[in-house]
This record gives structure tokens, sequence and C-alpha cells, in this order.
């Protein structure tokens, strides 16, 4: 697949088949994902694999629910938007996705976001260059349950940065519109 | 060039030749930039394109002058690994490129270091894919004076998130040691 061709291929998927990833192609993705630029070649990021569906609805319920009490608290909070949708309890933030995929790293590291990001960008990438489909779930990140992050194996001093669902996607969504880019000034 | 080509060729590039990159070619990558993911489809990026170097070395100056001092108010600041070859008066942050872009976004925008950070990633991947090479200089978005952000286009209410060199590589670096990747978990 050529660079044009992947970045018609990389959409964000809500819609998946319900056939496992093999992990044998998903270390393969982790692995592609490490090529990424990072500072001063740290990287520092770390990953999380979850295959199993009931795992995810618990991480989605928890992340609904402190969102939930995040915008109660501020109205202004840039998850409200997503308020009514959140508060259904059926709505599942990973939608139908066999797989979960989390990126995350120390906190106290000052570029970990950046590092983590671009891990990230590439990871999708990586998945759409095998025909699978991702979506980057930032709903899926508001963990503060103790129990749960052990169970995940979420280190004390790490933050969960991109949680990637992951699977064979049903169908590849259209290109959505994107704006004429902005740029503000060209200095010669 | 096939993906895996593609991850092999874009590294991090510190030495140019001084050939210059045309616009229909930097649009082109902005363009492609704008094709990553990002929160809620809002794309808040926006491009600065500067071709001269001696505005960059302008910028380098003051972005140098301001991590220094950030460094002497707190030794245990991140950057002050880079202390003693940011003293040195002629190291150009930028190196020897021909171009530099920066990304840059709305500070009250939740999501715009991520935003930024992808376009980033897509843009250097962009580069990559047309032989050139960039570099992420994360030491050269430390500007302070009002007057030169004004001079470069910033909006007031932007921060600059991602400064790429950008230019034709005088060679393409090997590939750096990478390590093998912390799968920290994986939950069937």
């Amino acid at each position: 697949m050529t660079f044009d061709e992947l970045l018609g291929s990389r959409r964000s998927v809500r819609n998946y088949r319900q056939d496992p990833v093999s992990q044998e192609l998903i270390t393969e993705m982790i692995n592609e994902s490490t090529l990424a630029p990072n500072a001063g070649n740290e990287q520092p990021w770390k990953f999380i694999v979850i295959n199993n569906q009931a795992v995810m609805k618990r991480i989605s319920d928890e992340s609904k629910r402190n969102i939930l009490a995040r915008i109660a608290a501020n109205p202004d909070d840039y998850a409200s938007r997503y308020k009514t949708i959140l508060e259904k309890e059926g709505y599942n933030v990973f939608y139908n996705a066999p797989c979960l995929v989390m990126i995350l790293g120390p906190a106290r590291l000052r570029n970990i976001y950046a590092d983590c990001t671009l891990a990230a960008a590439y990871f999708m990438l990586a998945a759409a260059s095998r025909g699978l489909g991702t979506c980057w779930v930032n709903l899926g990140r508001a963990i503060e349950d103790q129990e749960m992050l052990t169970e995940l194996g979420v280190p004390d001093d790490c933050d969960i940065i991109a949680p990637i669902a992951l699977g064979y996607p049903t169908q590849i969504p259209p290109v959505p519109k994107r704006k004429p880019p902005e740029i503000l000034k060209i200095i010669d």
C-alpha cells in the first residue's frame, strides 16, 4: 500500500467485525509504533492489549461514570457535548471492537503526551496498512478505580494517553470533509 | 513507497542540503497532515511556513535564551541535559535546515496538543514519502517575545506545538536502536 492509499484508508472506524486480531499482528504493529520519533530517543511508551469485550465494557462504564461526574462539576468541560450519549446505559465508548490497545507512559516525563501520541499515529497507520480499523477513544481513558488500574496492569506512575479500539472494519468509512488548511503566514 | 519503506526512511534529520523546498510540495504535505485523526473532527491545527534562515536563526536564539532562563530557574528541568549545547552561541536548534514549518493551535482547546501532534506525525511521514527530511525541534518553540510572535503571525490565543525543520537530507541517518516494546499486559 502506498502512503497515498494509506492516508485514504486510515479512517476512524466505529463498526467492527467480531473476528479477533491475532497477537502476532498486534505485536508487529506495536513494533512499528516504536519507530515513531520521540524526545531524546527515550522511547518511554508502554502498551496494554485487551482482547476481552467484557473487560472493555467495564472500562467503558468506569470511564463514562468519571467523565459524567467531571461534566456535572464543570458544565463547560469539553466532554459536555457527549453528555446525552454518555448517559445511555447501553452505549459502549469502544463500540463493538474486539480489541483495545492502550498506549501509556510515566506522567513525570515532560514530553510523554507527545511521544505516546506519535506512537499512536504510527499504530493507527500500521493497522490501516494491514486492513485493520482503529479509533482513538479519548472517552475511554478516564479510569480512576484503583482496583481496575491494577487489574489492567497500569503502573502507579503512568497516565493512559491513547486508548485505541482495534478490529477489522465492517466497512471503511468515507473520508470526512476536511477544511482547507489554515496556513497563517509564509515567510520567504 | 510502501509503509514499511516509509517507516525505515522517516528519520530525524540533522544535516540538510541547502536546496529550497517548493511551496507546492509544502502545501501538499500540509494538506496530507490534515487527514490525521483529531478530536471531534474539529481540525483545529494551523500552520506557519518559514523559508528564511535569518528568521530561523532569530527564533533559535530567542528559544535558546528562554530555555536557558527556565533551566536557571529550575535545574531539574528536562531541558537541562541540553544546557551545554544551548550555551554555545553558534548552535542553531534548527541545524542548517532551509525551512521550518510550525504547527500550532488555540491553547484553550482541551485536545490541541494531541491534535497538532497527530498532524505533525502525518507531516513527517508525508515529507519522508517525498525524500524530504524533518526533525521535530522542541527546543525551538520557546518564543516569548511578543514582537517576534506578531512578526511570525502567531495568534495571541495559540500555542506553538510542533516546530518541524524541513529540507532535503544530505543523507538518511540509520535507524537508531529501538528497545523491545514494553507490553505490560495482554488480557484475553
